[in-house]
């Protein structure tokens, strides 16, 4: 490609085309940004806006107020003892990773883990061993079985695994295993559990401490209102002096953190996040009234036929459904398997991805009865129409 | 803290204290935003409005055009074969370093080089071995320099260090070294380099097959006028096949970039960078113009008693001063060493550490002749006010 003046014409400003539409993709439900945030993106959009008056350390800027953010209101937030900010949660997962474990040693994920997780293992090097999950349509994880995975790990390499993880809920079908239990099965191995709360953190309540788990990675494009991409990284100590070895600092650069690079998220992914705080930590305190939302709503599709796999009754806004009448209507119609993505996309709803009618997920999280009544009542015409 | 309502309104929308004013920071001259990337920032500033519409790889989107930006415009701005988006220059340093080093092997560093190299070799588990530079007023680098510590590296080790590394310009004194030079010595013992371009791409035409280097590091925030944090990797192939091993692919997920984490910066950092591109190529084409402005600042800060270190005449608008009299002024006045600071804040003037007055460094950086003037002016003023 020249880069000429013709050429160029095809970056500048871009419209988004899915603006104003209902949006139902899991991931993009909870990274709406609030009023505040919106402002905030303008007025910190500049590159490097939030050092201006930096010592130094990302983390304990005082104006704007970052250091009252990561040392004071996440923490809380999440009932952890230390918080940096990451580029995701990705990111966070990769840095407990890459710091507590030595290449070669073994990570335990449960079986529903997000590709990332996965990703996170291979790029620190690490060997994974999987938590089976139950089949069809439950997808259930036993706690016990962390405790089969650790002890066939330690029998077949001699050495514990460096690290558990468990998604919380899983991205496909927004099951929440049991945390709680999960993490005492692995203590018993001395085995930390990282919570991976991509989908949990800043939709509904979290608490590492209550949990008995050793580190949260939160994501805040997907669940905390921010402009992307950010996450959060809890850890909480009454196990082992985790923070130490994660957020070690260099030896020759005595105030940057390693496993950092020094800093991470800057500008305006953090302070949406940090202007959306007030908002996202009131929202967690709704969370029943989502779950009820998420329940109302898997049972109206039910009754067209539409079958909610994972828990039920439900727990999270983040479902997944088999839909075997709709399936049926693709294999007929002109527009194949694209006909459901259109007709939603012609009553301005997005988020099932283009070409699924068989299997899909989607989210409820914020929005609203109304909004949720207008999908079921589209679904209902759609289904009725090809009939 | 408790998160009551009391706590939660130190959150929320915050104004940034230096907003309209001037800005000479070096880290922000280079990131304020086009009016482009302004409307692109509100439109794209939802978490993950980007992936509307991907297909499971970030860099493959096609609506909006992430693919044709990062497969064509971005290797031909940067000359090389293959690009990445990454979290910032730093994140793509290590990318390079954790992909094509082994734990224990060493990396050159020139001498100048920015401290977030250095925690990317220590993240990465590498020896570091330093380039030495002249010392004051010039910081120059010898490219025979990078042979002798290769040469060196080899006989203390018995291996050639896995990659060499050149800060250009670095970022204390704005002095551009002799790249080509440089990369021709690395290649005569095989060892690849890595070009941090943090403050010339963007700024300045920078091709890596021009100047023979195998791996270029860009900032998004810092020089291509975008929010951050975002970066880009650019990998010339010219000699080895670096891509296929820095971009290599998860064996279990198969379009996700293990390196990557699957993918990077998204929505409003990345559609910024899309959004600024057409200026940010057209800028890059009166680079002239801005050395220009930057030897004028310096000569005219100069006649005042100031001396400004590295090359000169300067061939960048990062400059580095030693400004005897304003120190002696810091030492008999009520505000102490915060007086430079102070006076220049009261002229509108940020960008020079509160507190520095012996040495600093600004940027001229799209300042323009008419404010560089007016800040000439306020310098002589502040200088003639305490003599």
């Amino acid at each position: 490609m020249t880069l000429d003046d013709a050429a160029l014409k095809s970056f500048g400003f871009i419209e988004r085309p899915t603006k104003n539409m209902i949006n139902i993709d899991p991931l993009q439900t909870g990274g709406i940004l609030t009023e505040d945030a919106r402002r905030a993106l303008v007025e910190w959009g500049d590159g490097y806006s939030i050092c201006d008056n930096c010592g130094g350390v990302l983390d304990l800027i005082k104006k704007p107020p970052v250091q009252k953010f990561i040392h004071e209101a996440l923490p809380e937030f999440l009932g952890v003892d230390e918080v940096r900010i990451t580029h995701g949660a990705r990111e966070s997962k990769f840095a407990v990773m890459h710091a507590i474990a030595q290449e070669g040693d073994t990570v335990i994920l449960d079986g529903l883990a997000h590709y990332s997780s996965v990703v996170a293992a291979q790029r620190a090097r690490l060997e994974i061993r999987k938590v089976p999950h139950s089949e069809k349509p439950d997808y259930h994880i036993d706690p016990e079985a962390y405790g089969t995975a650790i002890e066939e790990t330690i029998s077949e390499t001699g050495k514990a695994p460096a690290l558990a993880l468990l998604t919380y809920p899983d991205g496909n079908y927004g099951n929440l295993a049991d945390a709680k239990k999960i993490a005492s099965v692995c203590h018993e191995y001395d085995v930390p559990l990282l919570l991976n709360c991509a989908y949990s953190v800043g939709r509904m309540p979290v608490d590492a401490k209550e949990l008995g788990v050793d580190f949260i990675a939160g994501s805040g494009h997907k669940s905390m209102a921010s402009c992307g991409p950010i996450g959060v990284l809890g850890v909480n100590n009454d196990n082992g002096d985790y923070s130490d070895i994660i957020f070690r600092k260099s030896p020759t650069n005595k105030n940057k953190e390693i496993e950092l690079l020094g800093c991470t998220a800057r500008s305006a992914t953090l302070m949406t996040m940090i202007a959306s705080f007030p908002e996202v930590v009131k929202r967690t305190r709704n969370w029943g009234n989502e779950v009820a939302d998420a329940r109302w709503f898997s049972e109206k599709l039910e009754t067209m036929g539409l079958i909610q796999m994972g828990q039920k009754p439900h727990n999270h806004d983040l479902m997944f459904f088999e839909a075997p009448n709709l399936y049926e209507i693709s294999t007929r119609v002109k527009k194949g398997r694209y006909f459901l993505y259109k007709e939603l996309k012609s009553r301005n709803i997005h988020g099932i991805k283009a070409g699924l009618t068989k299997f899909f997920k989607l989210s409820t999280f914020e929005v609203g009865r109304e909004n949720l009544s207008y999908i079921v009542d589209s679904f209902d015409e759609i289904i009725k129409k090809y009939e």
